[in-house]
């Protein structure tokens, strides 16, 4: 039931005619059904990916255009082989490295610029489309002396509706309540004679079956966009899914299968005419408060949606475009979360940041460069992470056989020719460079060292650059009269240090079960 | 002394008249002894780097043309800003993230490819310079026939003699002793008139002072070559120059100084016609062992050139090419490391195949195909080893207070309604789903489980999308009756824990600071 209004509003999002909004509710949710894994997510168009459609699209085309449509229906298509091939290839992972923090900022900036858009239809004003708020605004500053006030009074109602029943938990569905009640106003006080924007008619029957038509120039035009899309609806979907599937725990969900779910969604519903579809939040929810139990309730929406088609589009003949404005607000401001930025500014502030940069960026310089701004920010987050790994200088508790870091313990004493070190990661080429220079600055700062103590027990793996570069550090050590021995390595790490023939090389008496073996052996403890 | 003949080399390898490569071996090294930290590495001309610079400019302009020498000055200008500007935001860490392997498996690519393109010196023969060695070879089989016989003796025997030389550790410079002979014997015995190929005439005096010719056109078509260079140039730099400093460990290498010292060196070197250089393995190897102990050995060196170019020109017109040829094979082909395949072979054969992949990929499609192919291996590598920690299911050692991975000690023992889970790296974005995947895993496995501790004493620090996970999944957890507690929780985490109110958020029973603590609360010990 919400399916419809969300969709012809998102349709419009998407600089599509509304039809288009029920075509991409029908097919995608069936073969979705079938193929994905999730048991309530309600899959169809989307507020974010009908903007970058509109974004990727608007490029190429004039908006609403035959060339466009065909152009939004092919990158449906794109969007399913991604995401299918994705699938296939396993490489749901992928997903994984856009940070919580960067998502976030993302989505709220996009919610933003979706909810701004509308503005126009809600004040009955001309803006001309834009992804950039300052110039949403300081048109619709110039344009305000003509705004239509009862369309205004229309949206704003409708808002406070839809507002007030989501409030409630009513179980009333707050869009379709507004869209009936608008209809009915429009048509009885005859308001589009007075200004206000109606829909007009809305041609019925089903989608024309068809591929679209593949033409190399727009494909690579659509490259950027198609990718952007594939990842940031599965991200979406995947969010999505995974938050309902903790609530019900009697399914799995699995990356890799929602991905190709989704992709054969796209691919079938590009056929049938529908622009790139993914799952959504609001409906989900919906769709799981309501009952849904499996797949076969986005079956019956579908069917829903195609007896609407059928039989229901000269209904929506007076529907106010305000009132899917005000759909697209309420949906999209929801998305803003202003908490999760309160909460980061007091709990952490590199994610903070993160989420800051990301928001702003997208903001000022659009969406494909916000969200290619929180890739390359996650993506140098896992770098520095990997390449400065947490090293602690450990002293002994007096009076225990208990080493501990001597930053976080005052109490625990160093030896005074021993080192006593711990490396809290897995040792490979990334962090060698960590580990060496740690090593060479406690050499250089301590006169007399006699021996050097590796506390190995968060050591989980050796790479043949970090084999490498032990064997290195310890002939080297050698030389300057300096033993470097190991404590407490453990059985994988061992493997790997006997197929390298490290005990060979070194000679006995590296290797100590426990930093209090290694001492003893230098007779002190 | 083997800076003359190995310069001259480099530059003609470059695609450069040979005195370019006397004029990129004086200001350079006198800047680098200023700002470098090294005490030993010798900068100047190198093969790696000489190749680049054929490869990347000979795309824009005719080689050896006068338009060709200008790009490859204004070349010079571009890596050393970008090196300047890396060590100026401290950003000589980024080097770390080329794995050993790559760098050695595209080492001995390049290696192979340079070496190969100077068989036409050496053979006397036409081959077009070319970067796929299938190519190379098909060309010098086709005009193996046309082989000048004396030139293909000289070059042999100059190889023969620098091998001997060196292999006899001979404080001889094999190098320089050939250049000498092979003058001597082509002016005695008129060889050139037979067809061997000689230098010509060398221009003599010290090059012009002046700002390379800025060109934004060409500068684009740089760019990828200039970005290039400038990491290689400084990886191998940095690489000669730890190893070298390893042995004496009297003073510090500093990477970011290094970009510095590097940056200002080619920076100064384009202002004095010199192309792009950098340190290199040979000779910072004979600059420590004749004994260099500061910076004044290369100031010394770059003095010497300086008198050549001044008096000692005409002495190389009989030079053959040959002979350059030699010099440089000779130091190539010692960089193709065998030694490292068959041992990555027998002990790490993910490693092995990285390797493997780099040097086909540069083989077969080019140099900077191949580094990009190593970048993308190595990124991806870190990435997944991010996405994918060690997790281990522990069991209690029987008789004991001490808990194993079960997988490892198959003696340890498992409780029937309690799972003891250790999570081995920090939690962050890009591995909660991990965490998440094997609690789900575990808890779909064990019917009647009641307990799940987690030894936390391996994670060092929680962001906030771990934080959140943490949370969510501890609620979802009891809402199905399953008790989620920590135990061995570290000092930092404790923190993030605290500032985040998760104390507050769960109530008490929660933090233990052992995991028999954290059984016995449960009755079970």
């Amino acid at each position: 039931m919400m399916l419809i209004p969300q969709g012809m509003a998102y349709a419009l999002l998407a600089g599509l005619p509304p039809i288009y909004g029920l075509y991409a509710s029908t097919i995608p949710l069936i073969i979705y059904a079938i193929f994905g894994t999730s048991r309530q997510l309600a899959v169809g168009p989307v507020a974010m990916v009908a903007l970058l459609v509109a974004n990727g699209v608007g490029e190429l085309a004039p908006l609403g255009s035959e060339e466009y449509i065909a152009l939004a229906i092919l990158l449906a298509m794109m969007v399913g082989l991604f995401q299918l091939t994705l699938g296939i290839f396993r490489l749901g992972f992928l997903v994984n490295f856009l940070s919580n923090p960067v998502i976030s900022g993302f989505t709220s900036a996009a919610a933003l610029i979706i909810g701004l858009n509308q503005l126009k239809h809600l004040l009955g004003i001309e803006i001309p489309r834009n992804n950039h708020i300052h110039m949403i605004l300081s048109h619709a500053y110039n344009a305000f002396s003509e705004t239509n006030y009862i369309t205004l009074s229309i949206g704003i109602s409708a808002i406070a509706l839809i507002v007030v029943l989501k409030k409630m938990k009513s179980k009333i569905p707050g869009p379709l309540v507004t869209v009936i009640i608008s209809i009915l106003v429009v048509y009885i006080f005859n308001l589009d004679s007075l200004g206000v924007k109606i829909i007009g008619k809305v041609p019925g029957g089903l989608p024309t079956v068809g591929f679209p038509t593949f033409n190399v120039d727009a494909m690579q035009g659509l490259l950027p966009t198609a990718l952007t899309i594939g990842l940031i609806g599965f991200m979406e979907s995947i969010a999505v899914a995974k938050a309902i599937q903790l609530k019900h725990k009697n399914y799995k969900i699995d990356a890799n299968q929602e991905l190709i779910g989704l992709g054969l969604a796209n691919i079938g519903g590009s056929i049938f005419r529908s622009f790139p579809v993914n799952g959504g939040y609001s409906r989900t929810a919906v769709n799981d408060q309501s009952g849904a139990k499996t797949g076969m309730a986005s079956i019956i929406s579908a069917l829903l949606i195609i007896l609407t088609l059928l039989f229901l589009t000269p209904l929506f003949y007076f529907l106010p475009k305000a009132i899917l404005a005000s759909v697209i607000m309420v949906a999209v401001f929801g998305l803003i979360d202003w908490k999760e930025l309160i909460h980061l500014w007091k709990t952490d502030k590199r994610d903070f940041s993160m989420l800051l940069i990301t928001f702003f960026t997208t903001l000022t310089f659009g969406i494909q460069q916000g969200i290619l701004t929180g890739i390359i920010l996650s993506m140098g987050l896992i770098l520095f992470k990997s390449a400065y790994p947490h090293i602690a200088i450990l002293g002994k508790i007096p009076g225990l056989n208990i080493y501990r870091n001597i930053k976080r313990f005052p109490q625990a004493k160093e030896f005074d020719n021993i080192l006593i070190i711990r490396f809290d990661a897995q040792l490979f080429f990334a962090n060698t460079h960590a580990f060496q220079n740690v090593i060479e600055k406690e050499v250089i700062k301590r006169k007399g060292l006699q021996k050097i103590i590796l506390n190995a027990e968060a050591i989980n793996s050796l790479d043949s650059s970090a084999v490498h570069i032990l064997i290195d550090t310890i002939e080297e050590l050698r030389k300057n009269n300096i033993k470097f021995v190991f404590a407490c390595v453990k059985g994988p790490v061992r493997d790997i240090m006997e197929k390298n023939r490290m005990k060979d090389k070194l000679g006995d008496g590296y290797f100590y079960n426990s930093i209090s073996e290694a001492l003893e052996k230098h007779n002190i403890a």
